[in-house]
């Protein structure tokens, strides 16, 4: 046994985050955060006098921003947990649903956090390769008796399943859990929010950081059955009873009320998203149909570990992994216009000097 | 096995926190806050240029406040891991320093919450009775052979160990780590911080949310030796990486730095603590002597749950617990001048009408 580590800990695959350079003269399409700044409502409600309430602890249960999620999508408080990040609701629900007897299956190629959260609690897991083109097929998980994890749509690859192919997967077991990661749904993808009235064993996981342009306050959610809700709560005051502070309370719930700049902004981002793609395909690059704000590229001649770099010299940094499957890949950001301008431009230099 | 809930999220014991009464029209004494606001430097660093940052993801590394803590400190940012309360970072801890074959030891009189998460990480834990007069005895713990979590001030009785005391513990056994929680240090206990480069089993954990009078941004720290501080980090990895947003990260540095602030107000809580001492006695109170920003107090002839219920009917919030050793005894906040007038007043009022 090492001298002070836990072996539990020792078993850890901590994630690695997209880097944050410091320096501020670059153009930042490597995390998905969203171009443009929260709604200006947002903006308005940091105010003084709320600061000035800092001195006494916020509200354990986010009564506010909960109840103000609820109405967004016509269900009760009751159904809504807020965290500190949809991370965090996401490790409540690894917690609160696997464990002994019960492991959890998620895809190859996905958001890799799933695999750090099940090191974490000493989950069985069970891999499944996504097929051949990236697309996740759910017949493929029909059997598997644990909790299934699906991001819907997927990450890095943005492509997106049907509703019917989540419904499907649970109604083949009611008593398995399926958690669908909609982190990057309000891009185009079909919500299974409507389901979940009708499914008690749905739990469908979304974020502030991308559609609500509010990375930087750290609020995620799930919204689930009350009972699955509540054994998340369970796990929540185990482990940290105010884990969301009161600006992210105040500011996420006005934000979720400001559906108008919402609509806006992620029309925008899904506009310039089938631009790049257009622009891109004539470059060369082949991708997934991205739902997402992102897209997971790859060039026909050009390896992608080298397109990295060279953008990576031109402070462009975009998301390179060097893993099975995916290392002829990038993942590109959906930016602002501008920002898309500036990159479509140097990879358009980039890649006729590569091809004389 | 239940139909969705898994074997060890059944076992937990959820922490209960202090009732937060929704209407303002009330002395609120029951969760150890600060009667203050945060620094002035504070609000004004709460600007709208920070805000329209917010859809950009904080620093995974909280690398700003880090440092603002370690300059406060003497010491290196790689000796300082930020988290969201200190309850986070004391998650973090038990995580990656207990588990198979290396349980945890507290009081039996103590922070509820390490029971909590004892619980949510299924470790082992020896549970040492406080002494008669609630005095914690360090030789009670010196045989253990795991990790030993002490609150110094603790609560609620608000009694302070000598510095020497904390530094015997961690002699006696240098394979074993203490972790002191300081969370009420800063009102007259001695921090074990000045043993943290002389001894690397040592782990200090404080809060911004008493001293710092910012309950309400969830703001913890946990100091150590660099290889400690790593292993919480890799547990962070694991579990979230941005688990400290834009605001919390920003107004925390800012806080820090402003000691003069810091210090006026300490000060001015103790000198009430010290007054509300003085006149509680002559109402017929006893209490350990607190070294916090509470008093725990039985009264020589009424029980405490009926002057806790007399207080909530005037609504005055105390906090209040129906368990063993400690029933006899309300924690009371140590609030403004004001509030305090308001509670002692009406205790003088409700003593001398159930003395007659």
């Amino acid at each position: 046994m090492s001298r002070f580590l836990s072996p539990e800990a020792a078993r850890l695959a901590p994630y690695t985050p997209g880097e944050q350079p410091v320096d501020m003269q670059y153009v930042k399409l490597n995390t998905n955060e969203s171009p443009f700044p929260p709604s200006p409502r947002v903006l308005q409600d940091l105010s003084q006098e709320e600061a000035g309430r800092l001195n006494l602890y916020s509200d354990p249960a986010c009564g506010r921003l909960n109840r103000a999620i609820a109405a967004r999508y016509g269900l009760a408080p009751e159904n809504v947990i807020s965290g500190n990040g949809s991370d965090e609701v996401l490790a409540f629900a690894f917690r609160a649903l696997c464990g002994t007897g019960r492991g959890v299956a998620f895809a190859d190629i996905t958001y890799s956090f799933y695999r750090s959260q099940a090191a974490l609690f000493g989950l069985e897991e069970t891999i499944v390769p996504l097929r051949e083109d990236f697309s996740l097929n759910v017949d493929d998980y029909m059997d598997f008796p644990g909790t299934v994890v699906i991001a819907n749509p997927n990450a890095p690859t943005g492509m997106a399943l049907p509703r019917l192919d989540i419904q499907r997967l649970l109604e083949a077991n009611p008593d398995r859990v399926v958690m669908v990661d909609e982190a990057y749904v309000d891009f185009g993808g079909r919500s299974a929010l409507p389901l979940v009235e009708k499914y008690d064993n749905l739990l469908v996981v979304q974020t502030f950081s991308k559609s609500r342009s509010m990375a930087g306050l750290r609020i995620g959610f799930c919204i689930g059955s009350e009972k699955l809700i509540g054994y998340l709560n369970d796990v929540k005051f185990s482990f940290n009873s105010y884990t969301m502070n009161l600006p992210s309370q105040l500011l996420g719930a006005e934000a979720v009320r400001d559906d108008v700049y919402f609509k806006a902004i992620t029309a925008r981002i899904v506009a310039t998203r089938e631009r790049v793609k257009r622009e891109l395909r004539t470059l060369g690059f082949t991708f997934p149909d991205s739902k997402a704000n992102f897209i997971f590229a790859s060039h026909e001649t050009i390896p992608a570990q080298q397109i990295f770099q060279a953008l990576r010299e031109a402070d462009i940094y975009v998301r390179y992994w060097n893993k099975p499957r995916i290392s002829d890949s990038l993942r590109i950001t959906i930016g602002t216009e501008e920002e898309m301008d500036t990159l479509l431009a140097f990879l358009k230099d980039y890649v006729s000097k590569r091809r004389f």
